[in-house]
């Protein structure tokens, strides 16, 4: 089975993100390509490491390129300060020069903090992405947000630095757990959720045999995903409007993981998915969609076996303006205002700093009491 | 007596540089300018604090703009990582939004460590430049490098993160110590050594006033210095090609700062005097200038009082060998090859990476000799 690509046309920092099975094993010509020195350093995390490190080492020494291998914790905790700058030291250590490239093998925490390790080093250096989790190849992997979490709150320190080449290799998805593919799949649903109504209609139909392992059906929905993303971050690379859209469900989700302390208890992914039923639920209150989409939007969740309520969370949650508290700490707010992202119906979302307080505690109470 | 204007035209990060006495004085007006919401974060160092922070604040005052400060300790030391990671937590804290505004009232230090501390702060938030050291008004305050230091080497992890306006108010020069004041020209006889030979004439005749405190004289070697440097910055942002000219001397000054620890042994404006004489020697030698040049710059450099010569930085040094070593820990490295700046006389300075080594040696082995 051959792959897709879906390019990222930005002027001066343009890259392809190819999709499909076996992308891994076939990694080292193409890296070797993009190398006048034939040299990586590769960043991954201890789970990653076991199932495709050997895989993508061997497929490099068939290329006749050299590397080294940085294996970190694996976990949200590793997405701070201490393994970042122990990532950009090893990594200075390893000699990657200005025109050098750093590889980054692994989710959304090891694309995050290696892309801001890439992005600082030597102040800039180009790297790959490959992305080893459904929700990095559709969401973390594409449009250059990189950082790290602090005691403030989540990925309130980064850079926007674009990788030069992602591989979403969709052979790894059945390495999955079926919780982390879940948490991806919150991702996935969100770009029909937010701009594609057709999309969404697929997914009702297709998401059953996706999840059960269908190789067209992953690509392709891998694919869709990418492409929304990559056409929204050409219109808006650097978040002034239009890139804000892709935060559906992330208002409430990041306060949600704050109060669960991106913990266990809550993946992102999940949250992502907590969230959009909220802003459905939001927008539906304030006669901006009809009753009809925040029920459609559970019913698929549930239908998939995903997180759905807040009350799936499991054990105790702050109360609702504790909640509302916690979203004020977002990066997405300006000039002290919340902005969400609403819908007038599925696939019509819009970004709005005009939401009533009030109407934001009523769905969280409401949410929290189930 | 009214100020200069530099106008750095980077396409979509575009500001100005103004030059002048009482800029500080002046400031609040300005800054509530640039802001929708009239607050701002202030990041100082202990000794400029002392001298120049009122000031600021009085005018901010003025111009009913809230402000708070964080005062960090003076010196090269505080451009680590643990400064680092304490800035970007206490900007966090203050709670700077997307766009809001960060100072950085201080010398080269502050400069690099709170630009680079803006530009990752939310992946990136603006900043003013208030450069109280001649040093950071002619070069580190312009161009938008930012960085630290780590234990492989300066500078080797930051970010390009151009400031929204500098304020280089010269009346501040008068409370330099004589050292740091020559230091700072260090960087300022560069200039017209590595692209204009007429600005080294001038310097030839009016340094010595300039030294002695006349205004008119400082505010036109800072305006001729920065308008070199923007020109440069605005052929090349990201050191792809020309911006590595602005490196006259620093290759032998890294090596030079490595080997003494960064300590007061060797201030970096220093080390880049006696760099760029090392540098003209090194051309000299290699057969690209005349004789005459480089023992022209060194008469300069005697005349005005600096260091000129390796032997004038107190304590023992690393053989010639070993200095070389460090040079190649030096960012600049491309493909494993050294860049030096070198020079077809004054004013003519031009990027080559086809040195040989022992021509290197040579000159390093002479000048320990002295």
């Amino acid at each position: 089975m051959t792959f897709e690509t879906v390019h990222v046309g930005l002027v001066g920092r343009e890259y392809d993100v190819l999709i499909g099975p076996d992308l891994i094993a076939t990694a080292g010509a193409r890296i070797a390509d993009m190398l006048t020195v034939k040299k990586v350093a590769i960043v991954t995390d201890e789970n990653v490491a076991g199932l495709h490190l050997a895989t993508l080492q061997a497929s490099l020494d068939a290329a006749g390129v050299a590397h080294s291998a940085l294996t970190l914790p694996a976990g949200e905790s590793t997405k701070r300060w201490p393994e970042f700058t122990k990532t950009v030291e090893w990594l200075l250590e390893q000699k990657v020069e200005r025109n050098g490239l750093v590889i980054a093998l692994g989710g959304g925490v090891i694309g995050d903090l290696v892309g801001f390790a890439a992005s600082v080093l030597r102040r800039g250096v180009r790297f790959v992405q490959i992305p080893t989790s459904l929700l990095a190849q559709v969401d973390s992997s594409v449009g250059g947000k990189t950082g790290i979490n602090t005691d403030q709150g989540k990925n309130l320190v980064g850079a926007f630095h674009q990788p030069s080449l992602v591989l979403a290799d969709t052979s790894i998805l059945s390495t999955l757990t079926e919780r982390d593919f879940l948490a991806g799949y919150g991702e996935v649903v969100k770009y029909g959720l937010l701009g594609d109504a057709a999309f969404f209609d697929w997914l009702e139909v297709n998401a059953p045999k996706m999840a059960a392992g269908d190789m067209d059906a992953r690509v392709y929905a891998v694919k869709r995903s990418v492409e929304m993303k990559a056409e929204i971050v050409m219109r808006d690379e650097t978040e002034q409007g239009d890139r804000a859209l892709l935060n559906l469900g992330h208002t409430f989700c990041h306060a949600l993981e704050k109060a669960t302390g991106y913990s266990d208890r809550l993946l992102h992914g999940e949250g992502v998915a907590i969230g959009c039923a909220l802003a459905f639920e939001l927008s539906s209150r304030m006669g901006l969609c009809s009753q009809e989409d925040p029920s459609r939007v559970r019913a698929h969740l549930r239908e998939m076996g995903m997180k759905t309520d807040v009350t799936d969370i499991p054990g105790d949650l702050p109360d609702a303006e504790a909640l509302l508290t916690l979203m004020g700490q977002d990066k997405k707010v300006l000039d002290g205002k919340l902005r969400f992202i609403l819908a007038r119906g599925i696939g019509q979302a819009f970004v709005t700093s005009d939401v009533p307080r009030e109407a934001v505690l009523s769905v969280l109470n409401d949410a929290l009491r189930g």
